[in-house]
């Protein structure tokens, strides 16, 4: 497949909560037009993102909103459930428990810690073992996901045993202070990182 | 102030956490090759970042772990205090309100929502307000940013609600569908995205 660049990447991300969005009202089809107004971009940066994709939407009568959603989630890869498993269930860890990720086609399917009055538990139906067992069920289970909201410094370690485990792919709200042993995508979400990044642009405007 | 682009000052906020970190030994000095092993970055990279914006590591000997620590939270405007209003205290929300960013120099002041049962309520001794005090509470408070966590259909209507309470900046967990009245820096976090623009970069990976 052709790189595509991540902005572009992230608006097909957009586009897809303009979806689910518009769904809701029942509505079938999508001009391109409610797709700008929703992404706050413009008309022909949806049109030509869309047309780098292929030829699916009809000149002046717009997008057939589950094709559009199909095509989309299959670029993205999520045409089929991708399993997760999440380490630390404290503050985040517990919150992403309850998050509604299934609609989006994640399923959280084990999570872990070190808590002994954790451990044994379901949360939200889903079963919570120890950390150590990482390995184990991600491969049992076939695991596709590890995100990772344990504290930064056992977050490296969690990650060489998910990838022990065969993960394919990392989301890590806690920084990985060293390469991991083994190549495979991993992205970060830094909820300090954003709201410093936040501070440094405020103060630049002022 | 000269522009300075944003991966550098996300790699300000990672020096950041490898100084936390750091600290937590004890030590008082720190050399350009730890942060860079940190980062997982070239060590002239971290030379370059840092020399940027002053001298003021001694060659051979290191960086004063508190002159850095104080020089980096000055240029991201954290050297004071900043005022956080949080919206939505859902999962996502209550999870904030635990989560120790005071130590990042993050207060949360105040909280909102629109549930009966939790407005009145403290949280973490914060104080929960209706979402339609936002404007009064934002103003009378001083809150520097606003921190959006309710669901993606009112999100638009909660950041205008922010701005008239003379809001600096806003972190967003739900995409906002349509440009706010006025031009304020806003950041976000999109937890579906994020594993979403993984899953694609999986299945290019495979």
């Amino acid at each position: 497949m052709r790189r595509i660049p991540e902005v572009t990447i992230r608006r097909l991300t957009h586009y897809l909560r303009c979806i689910e969005f518009i769904k809701e009202t029942g509505a079938k089809i999508l001009q391109s037009k409610e797709l700008a107004s929703f992404c706050s971009i413009s008309d022909s940066l949806v049109r030509r993102d869309l047309s780098y994709f292929g030829e699916f939407g009809t000149k002046g009568v717009g997008y057939s909103i589950d094709e559009l959603e199909k095509h989309i989630k299959k670029i993205l890869g999520i045409d089929r459930i991708k399993k997760v498993g999440l380490a630390g269930v404290g503050n985040i860890g517990s919150a992403l428990l309850k998050f509604p990720l299934k609609k989006n086609g994640f399923h959280i399917i084990a999570a872990f810690d070190i808590k002994k009055e954790l451990i044994g538990k379901k949360i939200n139906g889903i079963p919570v073992y120890h950390e150590k067992e990482i390995p184990r069920i991600f491969k049992e289970k076939g695991l596709d996901i590890g995100i990772i909201a344990v504290p930064q410094n056992v977050a490296g370690e969690v990650a060489e045993k998910m990838i022990k485990g065969g993960v394919k792919g990392i989301l890590s709200f806690a920084l990985l202070q060293c390469p991991v042993s083994k190549k495979i995508p991993i992205r970060y979400i830094e909820i300090a990182a954003e709201l410093e990044i936040l501070s440094y642009e405020i103060e630049k405007e002022g």
